[in-house]
């Protein structure tokens, strides 16, 4: 294909795009499709010859839309959102064009620096205390990374690094595997499955701190934890307030529910005692850009990084994931291994990749100067706003109907809710709500119960859709109840 | 911005991208701008209200592109290729558009499916021992990773949880910690980078076996450094023979100069004392899809795990990195946590975020699907040739000249060259070379001596650009000799 064809085939690419978004709620939300589905439609082995772009183009209806899960329905409600918008989607062409590969300032100057600035632009708009901007002289700053289970993984061994270097400072004979073996990191018990998975590859041994009735992580669960496990040789390191997605440490706004761990209470005890307190809000974080919810940030001052997923609720496409530390040094000092061949002239200018886990990295700030710039500030909180008041107009529909219960506080967009009665209920309608595909959702567990959760996810999502889903819901649990033997 | 602006911008941008790259090489390959300089061409803040699309896209051109090093450029010979390719654009912005993420078969199945027979169909397209196939029935089978630091890592983590657990089957009383500090695992003295930086992550001590004349580890340096090791109570569980890239294990094909681990001599002695053989062939392993190249991969059928980046020299856009395994239930085991939210009816049915480190994923096999088809097996196999011949074109004009020496066998699509003379005339050289930015290249040490890598990188290098490369290198070169005294 040369360059001629492309301007063709990529304006009708625009044009199915378009059609497709335009169009989504015409598609069921949810595939039919049964495991192994795809090989049978297509061939066994890549073809000899080139085939027509006619070919191809043909087969994604054929082959690849019946099995796609339509994660920009208004009719999806599943997980949290992942972001989509038409600025993003521009600047990601944008990106693939240029396709420099910006591990280092050398090798594309615009991908570092733009990165680093678009980073403080997000961190201003969160209201981030300065210590975390780079500015033109800051020690910290943010960064990229691909998933907040990258950021949590990161800072983890960033902690991990910085103690073990702490204690060898004093006892230069122990050796790194034995404070390894000592180490014990935190997390709320409501933290996302990404957090335990740190552990494990860091290999440093993970304790979850138990929630109170809000699902919240409290200071005085932490004090406890940390006083048994002083007392039992353990060298406590690493918190994570359960925050809202993939908490190793906080977390602000849990997958379940969207639960807030209390890092005002946390926050001085991690600093007393030189425990690395990484926030993530891998959910939530968007939110923060609003004056009203702000104050869930309180306390961020405490932290020593702090993470959330622009990719989530910000309009910027997967992956986007932003990342900030007060000390730049902590995070670069546990990675930074420098062969020749990534040498150059400027080696201070900044190199993301002492930062992440993968050398290569795309340009994705382009991604979020297009967002911001074409939204503004207030496009993108009226955008929350518009979410946040979708989920109470569904908490209020939950909430009128006497036999249904609320099952956590609605603080964003998600609304976490069940059938009173058995957790075999819930399953059942759960059930028959994916079974019917109208609209999908997933479920959790809240205090041994059941829970069936109601994210607002797409950006296309109008009142029209909850109440529609609402009506939905509301039949089948009537059948389902109608069923029961009285 | 709506669909309807979309269209049209998104059409403007198809003809910016096919403008941008074919007129690339009028652009000066390597930027101009001193650190910082990007800062101040834009706000120290976003925007409060929305911005024109036309403000935005005339900052491209004014903010972004002077600072572009330019990787598609035919004057770029830097660092190793990164693909890119019109049919690979064209797919990645309907995987925009779609904006699934395939954290497992339910979130998307179509995402899941896809990607597990086109790496079928690659590991088919390299002639991969079945073993390494998922086909309806295998126990093996390929993911795509985001780099090959990430493949390098997971692989090494297999290994490690592997191997813990085989001794922990016989002294159930060992700890998972006690039993890390004793592990060590291998690669080559060539190998890339992240391959330590694995090592780091993972807190397992790396050793770098010595390679011989030709850059490659043999099998007799890797029985003497296991039986040192085997002596001093370490249990060595992991080889990346150095390959290409990133070599924790076997590298085929490394970075400096694409050398070449001997497998074949590697393999049988892993075999025999159940070291995990992690395969690393990052940029040489596109080449293997040439009946020609495809001995270079003899002694695979010794391996664990395979990795390289179609992403690097098979024009599939960043990021596409191509890993196999023979058990898949090795890395599945390494990994799998499974809260309520992510489980689902079809758990069996395939989850790729148990292979890698992120949970989500974007839908990055349709990249594989559009490239594949539309140039053919025979249009790929054409493609590395043509890159393998410049590379041989260059490295005759380099013979030809009695000032300069090849450093390293070219197999490739490198070529590692000098001036005879000292190292400090040759960074003299270089460090003029990349002044006068006519041209783009890297350094590399090689048996203490520094040498100048030449890679063919661009899709669209041809002959005369080789051609104009060495006029201009042995111009600055007589330049630089003319000024040295006598």
């Amino acid at each position: 294909m040369d360059a001629a064809e492309f301007r063709r085939r990529g304006k009708e690419m625009v044009d199915y795009v378009a059609d497709y978004l335009e169009n989504i709620e015409k598609r069921q939300v949810y595939p039919d499709v049964e495991p192994g589905y795809l090989r049978s439609l297509i061939p066994e082995e890549a073809p000899e010859e080139a085939e027509s772009y006619e070919d191809v183009v043909k087969d994604i209806e054929r082959v690849i839309m019946p099995g796609v899960t339509h994660w920009h329905s208004p009719y999806f409600y599943a997980y949290f959102p992942t972001a989509n918008s038409f600025p993003s989607l521009l600047a990601d062409m944008l990106c693939g064009a240029i396709g420099c590969i910006g591990f280092s300032w050398a090798a594309s100057p615009a991908c570092t620096e733009l990165e680093t600035v678009m980073l403080d632009w997000l961190g201003k708009m969160l209201k981030l205390p300065a210590d975390f901007l780079a500015g033109t002289e800051g020690r910290g700053g943010g960064v990229i990374q691909g998933t907040a289970s990258e950021a949590t993984l990161i800072a983890l061994l960033a902690a991990r690094s910085k103690i073990i270097k702490l204690i060898q400072a004093d006892h230069p004979d122990r050796s790194e595997t034995d404070i390894i073996s000592k180490l014990v990191a935190y997390s709320s018990d409501q933290a996302h499955s990404s957090v335990e998975r740190a552990g494990l590859i860091a290999g440093v041994k993970m304790k979850k701190i138990p929630t109170d009735n809000k699902f919240s992580v409290r200071g005085d669960a932490l004090q406890k934890v940390l006083e048994e496990d002083r007392a039992a040789g353990l060298i406590p390191f690493f918190v994570s307030p359960g925050s809202a997605s993939r908490p190793f440490c906080a977390t602000l706004g849990t997958t379940p529910s969207c639960a807030f761990d209390c890092i005002t209470e946390l926050g001085p005890i991690c600093n007393a005692v030189e425990i690395w307190m990484h926030i993530d809000a891998a959910y939530a974080g968007s939110a923060f850009i609003c004056p009203e919810f702000r104050p869930l940030l309180n306390g961020i001052e405490f932290a020593d990084s702090f993470n959330f997923n622009p990719h989530k609720w910000l309009l910027v496409n997967f992956d986007c994931s932003a990342m900030w530390v007060k000390k730049r040094s902590d995070i670069i000092g546990a990675f930074k291994i420098e062969p020749l061949y990534l040498k150059h002239d400027h080696q201070e200018s900044g190199n993301h990749s002492h930062w992440q886990i993968p050398l290569g990295r795309r340009f994705r700030s382009l991604k979020m100067w297009f967002v911001f710039r074409m939204y503004g500030l207030k496009g993108l909180q009226a955008y929350i706003r518009k979410h946040v008041g979708l989920a109470k107009e569904f908490e209020s529909l939950v909430r009128a109907d006497q036999r249904f219960e609320i099952s956590a506080d609605v603080v964003l967009g998600l609304v976490c809710f069940r059938l009173k009665g058995s957790n075999e209920l819930n399953e059942t309608l759960l059930k028959r709500i994916n079974n019917a595909r109208n609209i999908h959702l997933v479920p959790c567990q809240l205090a041994g119960k059941f829970v069936l959760r109601f994210a607002v996810c797409a950006r296309t999502t109008e009142s029209r859709h909850i109440q529609e889903a609402w009506c939905h819901i509301s039949h089948l649990a009537s059948e389902l109840l109608q069923e029961l033997p009285h």
